[in-house]
């Protein structure tokens, strides 16, 4: 990081509310009049005109846009820009199997992307990775390197971004693993560790779904079910960091024991890990995730039964979020979506026979996130905590 | 309605959202300096200045309290208060069997209370009663009459305040009642009608326990289930006017059929009815509410079966809540508290034994609100329906 992404980012870092708003709607909305930043902010035009001079003197914000003529007598409206690459961001999401390493701008815009298997969940192995990633895209970057600001890091289980602790995550089998700070002080740069749904749920918020809806849902299925929320233009963070834990709702049987140790979890039947075991089960035989898709595709009764099972536990819990919620919109992602068709008819039954009421308005998309949407996510954690 | 309160409502209604913000901080933590004013709100002290100018003209803000020598040099802070008696409300609670109803100030202080039976639960019977209610509060005002500019009406159900529709409410056997109009009509006030435990949460989050917390749950338990959602500062009104049914998550066994209709929700074991139904069962008569109690106070095997496995249910909907969203506290009231021994242990077994990481350290608070409490949040949807 050079002295002028110093000046930006601490810039950025010391903002008042009010040039935080005025920041964060240039970036989710360029370009964008002054006028219309005054009217979503709520903020005057001068207090506007205020927070912007300082965002051009450190080169984020540009204001020589051409002015758009607005066929009205009077001054034309002379709209405001994000300078997209004049901070760099990297974003790592961290894989059972692999890490995915994007290098962004400002808008999450992917300037180069990168994978490296993980060979090891020992703590101290995947951060030896994590920086390996970050020195690969870093190389990656030419002459924006010196504009590197900030790297997010994005994990599956319970993370305090606060202090960057993975508290929980049963996919990597750690505990209190201090991820965060092990990689502030070998890589020199502002670092953010993140629950990787809340990351990509992040990601939607600012650069995606989340501009044209005031509420939405992510609901990820595969190795772990989970979800995002983000409510009153908020991603709802829970106050102990957890929030959206979706697959240990207790929606199904007791007998059916989750891998977190509990009861009746929904992963319990609808992780990927459940699906597979009572399709082994019913064969006799360990049988793999793609060996078991197969089995349904070609009619086995037990594979199609353990997928609809899946589908319908799925569909309570959406139904649940929704009923609690109300959101406009839920998206499915995950690996799982792959594999859509194998859940979708029971799914949609389940979710219709529990949805309440007029909540049943809210809109069900599926969309196939890459792996490279959810290291985007991770960056967009790492912009955003330049700003707020 | 006169002059000056039509000025005062009508100032209210038109705010900028910047002036709503500063009216609603001074309204919530009256007395406050103009400095904590605008750094809670996050504009500058001019527009702070600015906001309060017309709202101390119109006698809705007070400026002219002694102020308070801050023990170091140079200017004593001068807080600004808003005047309580500026503008009267009136809230209303639809019972079973009556109104509860209330008066009250801008700060919901109670200013007289009155509770009037309902014989029919015919919309047009309820309509009038709820306005020979507000007539009858109306005439207690005495000098503050003139003052009154809204009204709000709390039932619960699936209510669209957008439109004052009680779009279903199984209570009552409502379906599509337009509540709101025919009251607005017959009043010629402005008339707010909200789903009931949203508007207790919103009279919380307002005046009451929200002041203090970031973000908090109500959940009521007794003839329905249900739970108001308060995060980032904002009640949860769900995109379509549903949230927080808690009531009808899956959370027990399908051959449990709810009186929505629905298979396995919370309320088909847990609600009042149902309880008293699985005791009377037992007992092959019908017991009543009160003397089910008593059984299970005098050691009655099905009866402490009954309310134990109800407690159980709505410790899994709490967690269930809790994982999802993860708040700092969860308020539990409704009638069901005043028997709250009968469901806490098994209760708060099952909530530990699903809350999810350390999502636990979320607070678990009783709270026995009066049906005053319900009126006054229904008074608080009125108030808040003048400023946002
Ligand atoms: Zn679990
Ligand atoms: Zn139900």
């Amino acid at each position: 990081m050079n002295d002028e992404t110093q000046t930006r980012t601490a810039l950025l870092g010391s903002s008042s509310d009010a040039a935080t708003r005025v920041f964060t709607t240039i970036l989710t909305r360029s370009p964008i009049s002054r006028i219309d930043v005054a009217r979503i902010t709520g903020l005057s035009q001068a207090a506007v005109t205020k927070a912007v001079t300082p965002l051009v003197a450190a080169g984020l914000v540009n204001d020589t846009l051409d002015a758009k003529p607005t066929g009205l007598p009077g001054r034309p409206v002379s709209p405001v820009a994000v300078v997209p690459d004049a901070v760099v961001a990297l974003g790592v999401k961290v894989n059972i199997d692999e890490l995915v390493g994007v290098a962004t701008d400002l808008t999450t815009r992917i300037i180069t992307s990168d994978r490296l298997p993980l060979t090891s969940h020992d703590p101290v192995a995947v951060a030896d990775a994590i920086v390996e990633m970050c020195d690969r895209l870093k190389g990656e970057l030419g002459g924006l390197q010196p504009r590197l600001a900030s790297v997010g890091v994005s994990v599956s289980g319970d993370v305090d971004t606060e202090t960057g602790v993975v508290r929980d995550s049963a996919q990597m089998g750690w505990r209190g693993v201090e991820l965060g700070a092990a990689l502030r002080e070998r890589l020199g740069l502002r670092v953010v560790v993140d629950n990787d749904v809340r990351a990509l749920t992040i990601g939607e918020h600012w650069f995606g779904v989340g501009l044209g809806t005031n509420s939405f849902a992510i609901v990820t299925i595969g190795r772990g079910i989970g979800s995002g929320l983000h409510l009153n233009g908020e991603v709802v963070e829970g106050a102990y960091g957890v929030a959206g834990e979706i697959g240990h709702l207790p929606l199904t049987s007791p007998d059916r024991i989750c891998a977190c140790g509990r009861r009746g979890c929904v992963e319990a039947v609808a992780a990927t890990n459940a699906i597979v075991a009572a399709i082994s089960a019913a064969h006799g035989r360990d049988v793999s995730i793609e060996e078991a898709v197969d089995l349904a595709r070609a009619g086995d009764a037990a594979a199609i039964d353990a997928f609809g099972e899946a589908g319908a536990v799925i569909g309570r819990a959406i139904a649940s979020l929704v009923n609690m919620v109300g959101p406009e919109l839920v998206i499915i992602g995950g690996e799982g979506v792959a594999n859509f068709d194998l859940f979708e008819e029971r799914l949609r039954r389940a979710y219709g026979e529990h949805v309440f009421a007029s909540a049943d308005r809210c809109r069900i998309a599926v969309r196939p996130h890459t792996f490279e949407d959810w290291a985007r996510g991770a960056a967009a954690t790492a912009i955003r905590s330049l700003v707020v």
